[in-house]
């Protein structure tokens, strides 16, 4: 039998079989829709005020809102579309950072259509984002701040808190309800315990299917008070915010899986963080291997590497018959190979960012697999070396 | 133990159990990300595109996509808006039912504030469109024509392949790409067969937890040749027209439970219109109960009623105390109350929309079911009556 080994869970994870069970009661028996004003739709009802504070808890909310979408994609656009269209008359300037992912970035495309101005916060080579820039593009026409918390493809960590005291002593000084501070915590919710409130972040998009929650739901926290215009018109559902039968069972599994990812933190952490070690260390040893993000500044989830005069792609692909899955850039894309923006943002050129490969950790990988990992990638540089003459 | 009978089909249904099972292995191990270049991926992706190629297949459609969107008021949105935003060049003006879902209703009201014309075709007293007017509404700036396939209030069916085929002619004798047709077939898919290319319709919205499938998940058939304008931005998943993670195990139950719907189709048609049949008939010996469209005007599953002098709210109350869930206007609406827009349309007053109800019958009820429902309402309409001193 061959060996699989998956290392891809900044792509997605599986559900976990007890978030599984979680769901199935509100599949089979519990299955009314919340709007129904009877008995069914009063069970189904309660089931989602309890999952949201549920949520709300673990994400150090006293209050607030969790709006339910289809996943971090939704909740990243009516993030920043919602924002802009509700507050465009205090202003249409919005700030982000030059590496947010592909959802940020394309809402902020199409709103820039629309007459607004974005602005792009530089990072340096190692995607930590320049907080003096961010500052310094901070007017009383920002209306919204929107800085991931890891970013997804080299696990990079922003702090988090800064910017939220940041825009709130703006906010304060100008005496403005604006700018709010939006947060894309798709990669980290679950593996870094929120406190939301204390931080200064006004909205967050996480996933479920990122901490071994079900596909096709995620959820946007609202801090009170801030206020959204829908993407999504109809019946009036969350809060008028967005509309269409609710997916209670994909909410329970959310807030199933989030609290189960929250007690099993502190030890799958120190998992990563050796793993990771193991990795690093493995790939250094390896010829023409770059490093393109120390530990120290990323999550222990993430390592992310180039392969000189190896294109990631290949790379990839010959892993890939071995059994193993790691990625090229960003894997939350349709079937087209750009050079990563975030490694442009980063200072390296396009070949540079040909040859990116990513590793994401997840709850099965042991240490065999590390092993196996290692072995596998070690013969298969030697092999494209040697037959294509590299030194 | 007391009974419960559950008559609320039309809002939600619970998902088949069978589904359920189907669904299981996309999500605990064929799990990867569709869009993830390695075997994981590709797993997942063929999956993907076997469950599309069995959902065309049972609509009637040889060529064409499948979108998958999060459920039919986002299929609805993207149907409505994609087609706005992507052909306001050759007209703004749009042609709709005065009987529509709140989605698209809701949806047009977004593109009349963008400076689109909404044209509103209106029914007669059973629900039916007005075809004559259909037709003399229709410009050569119209870009779409949007009618539902029944409606999920009251049950009307309309005549969709005629309408398809008016439309049709309209092209043609234009020589113009527009008007498309889309039709929201929410209410019926997995009711009735399908032949959207025969029948001429471009564009068609479907919700999953219609018919025993998933919550969360729907999609927008899209006839070749017709391009959409995305209302969500990202990673360019679905053809660039719904960017975020496909949800796999989402789209694989959508597929188990069109086919099982469609496989039991023929008997599950002639059990609700024997049930319809008996409930129609207690109904009517009740005093001072009207029902609003005729069995043979609309959906078996459907029975739409008007209870003189009580309102449907308070009669849907006492019966959930009962233990049975029946619904007033529509179930796919927050929490709060207005008079349907569908029964004005058909010439209701708000008097008379206050004393609504409608059952809509699953695969679950039985004739027992609809004797004691019978009894209940009986019993219940008799102690108004009397309380409340009415005739
Ligand atoms: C940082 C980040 N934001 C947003 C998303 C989008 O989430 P989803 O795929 O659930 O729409 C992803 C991954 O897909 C991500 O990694
Ligand atoms: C006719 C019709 N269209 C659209 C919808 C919206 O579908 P969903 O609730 O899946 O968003 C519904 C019911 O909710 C409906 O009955």
């Amino acid at each position: 039998m061959p060996r699989y080994v998956y290392l891809d869970h900044a792509a997605t994870t599986p559900v976990d079989p007890h978030v599984w069970e979680a769901m199935k009661p509100y599949c089979l028996n519990v299955f009314g829709n919340p709007s129904s004003l009877h008995l069914f739709g009063d069970r189904a009802d309660e089931a989602v005020h309890q999952a949201k504070r549920e949520i709300l808890h673990l994400l150090g909310a006293n209050q607030g809102k969790v709006v339910l979408t289809s996943g971090g994609t939704e909740a990243n656009n009516l993030a920043l579309k919602g924002v802009a269209h509700m507050y465009q008359q205090q202003g249409r300037h919005i700030v982000v950072s030059a590496i947010e992912h592909d959802s940020v970035l394309s809402a902020c495309t199409a709103l820039e259509k629309q007459g607004f101005t974005i602005s792009y916060i530089p990072v340096d080579s190692q995607g930590k984002i320049n907080l003096y820039k961010l500052e310094q593009m901070l007017t009383e026409h920002t209306i919204l701040v929107s800085v991931m918390h890891a970013n997804n493809e080299v696990g990079t960590l922003q702090p988090i808190d800064t910017i939220g005291q940041l825009i709130k002593a703006k906010r304060l000084k100008q005496g403005t309800k604006t700018p709010f501070f939006h947060c894309d915590a798709v990669q980290t919710l679950g593996k870094i315990p929120f406190q939301v409130e204390e931080w200064g972040v006004d909205l967050l998009s996480f996933s479920a299917h990122k901490f071994y929650g079900p596909k096709g739901v995620g959820g946007l926290y609202v801090q009170r008070g801030v206020r959204l215009s829908p993407l999504l018109h109809g019946g009036g559902q969350e809060y008028g915010w967005r509309s269409g039968t609710q997916n209670v069972p994909g909410l329970i599994g959310t807030a199933y899986a989030l609290k189960q990812s929250h007690e099993r933190q502190p030890e799958d952490w120190n998992r990563y963080v050796k793993l990771n070690t193991t990795i690093r260390e493995g790939l250094q040893a390896l010829p023409g291997i770059q490093l393109t993000v120390p530990a120290s500044l990323a999550l222990p989830t993430h390592i992310h590497f180039l392969c000189q005069q190896i294109e990631g792609q290949a790379l990839m692909q010959e892993l890939s018959k071995k059994g193993i899955a790691v990625s090229t850039s960003s894997a939350c894309h349709a079937h087209y190979w750009a050079p990563s923006h975030v490694m442009l943002a980063m200072g390296y050129n396009d070949e540079q960012a040909k040859q990116a490969v990513r590793i994401s950790l997840g709850r099965g990988v042991t240490s065999e697999d590390i092993h196996y990992f290692l072995q596998q990638i070690k013969e298969i540089i030697r092999t494209f070396r040697s037959s294509h003459a590299l030194s």
